[in-house]
């Protein structure tokens, strides 16, 4: 294998980055994959991180001192975000995703990974500087968002059940009060998969009055730790009182008018 | 904001290429982001080809036609990916995994971004030339790993349900017997989720006797759907008589030993 070019050094080096956001890697793993000095590499991180700047595609922070190097943040211009979230609005008022019971169909959007990756890009910009430990959420339908969040913080996900499995060892097992149902519900986690003391963001599909977070809030108690913020793809804002103080959405959901279509106006969090 | 370099464009590039596997992209996406001549961002496709294929770390195909453009398929090299399972055997080798009625507590593994991702590209690869219209897998420790799968092979994850959903509009429910419990279960799925004729792929965290995978292809025939492969983090080897046929594990389990530790060896499939 001959020697690499800058060219294929910032190729080579843009690619690594992005496969691990958040991460800090060392500059030795460049110059010994790519044969070159360090110097040499330091110019071609230069170029890396102009480029994605330049165009809104992510931030590379430079981080000193012994374990040092760099790292990829995730990132996406204000442009992008709002013509993803306009189409998103056009997507869920389509007449054909109202099921019996006025509910909307959203499930082929939580599990379609070209939306949720665009999502999770959104939600984890917003939380790059919040020194999170982990994301946690409830399953089923939010997974996915969870996971792209993790995976752009560069964090474990953790997910809460709503039953007790045997693979999972101890459980702290909660109780809470659905906020909009008014039904209790549990809310399980085994007691290996959180840290004391962690700080986590909840990442979930939709909220409606908040009682699932409100749950999340009173189980991560149970394993001294803290939410520091939340964020949801749809916030049903026909709901007015909610449970809980501030979070992030993506997508408003107003209600479905006389005619059958469901309201979806872009959130006010990222005008 | 000034012209663009060779060596920008290949960046942005790259960072466009990775963040959509497997979907065409025309190249006048990148002559207008880039601002250059058809010609020029040609020549900059073939040096992105030619370093991501030096280094094993990723496919771009060239697509003819009026829809035509580039594309980027999942590559991870065989250095690479025998390090990584050799890594994973005695992450889960480790003692303090067992938990009681020995199982292998895995859970933090699951749902490790940076381990899902790794072995996502490694399952992924194999999968690249299979036509896979979706990948399926049923609740909820294989959805991360699913996700991932998915998103590198730039196809839809359809989720498979223990239970019904008020939100999920008509659904399909069959009952299939555990291979190793034999009792009999439920798997539920919208009909909304999965057009008729879709060639699937089937991924999920552990394999026991197949059963899971078995009752998937039931399920899938209700769809007119097919199943075209399966692919397994962890493979039990210990049950032998596996209800179905060829699938694809990234380690096997060979059970538990005299001292309680967990024998972990790399699967046949990656040697």
């Amino acid at each position: 294998m001959g020697r690499f070019t800058r060219n294929n050094r910032v190729v080579a080096i843009t690619k690594i980055l992005m496969e691990n956001p958040n991460k800090i890697i060392g500059l030795n793993r460049f110059t010994e994959l790519l044969d070159a000095a360090k110097s040499t590499i330091s110019e071609d991180i230069l170029i890396v991180r102009e480029t994605l700047e330049k165009l809104n595609l992510g931030k590379v922070e430079t981080v000193s001192g012994a374990a040092g190097g760099i790292k990829f943040l995730t990132d996406i211009s204000k442009e992008e975000t709002l013509e993803f979230i306009k189409d998103l609005c056009l997507l869920l008022e389509d007449k054909s995703r109202i099921v019996p019971g006025n509910f909307i169909y959203m499930t082929d959007v939580m599990y379609n990974p070209h939306i949720i990756g665009k999502a999770g890009t959104i939600l984890a910009s917003f939380y790059n500087n919040f020194q999170v430990d982990c994301v946690v959420t409830v399953e089923t339908k939010g997974i996915p968002l969870a996971y792209e969040v993790a995976k752009r913080l560069g964090v474990q996900l953790v997910i809460v059940r709503r039953d007790n499995k045997v693979t999972e060892g101890p459980t702290v097992t909660i109780n809470y009060v659905s906020g909009s149902s008014g039904r209790i519900q549990n809310m399980s986690l085994s007691k290996k998969s959180l840290p004391k003391g962690s700080r986590c963001l909840f990442i979930d599909d939709f909220m409606k009055a908040g009682g699932t977070a409100l749950g999340i809030m009173d189980l991560l108690k149970e394993f001294d730790s803290e939410l520091i913020g939340i964020g949801v793809l749809v916030d049903n804002i026909e709901t007015n009182k909610k449970l809980i103080g501030e979070y992030v959405s993506i997508v408003e959901f107003l209600g479905i008018n006389e005619e059958g279509k469901a309201l979806i106006n872009p959130s006010k969090c990222f005008k």
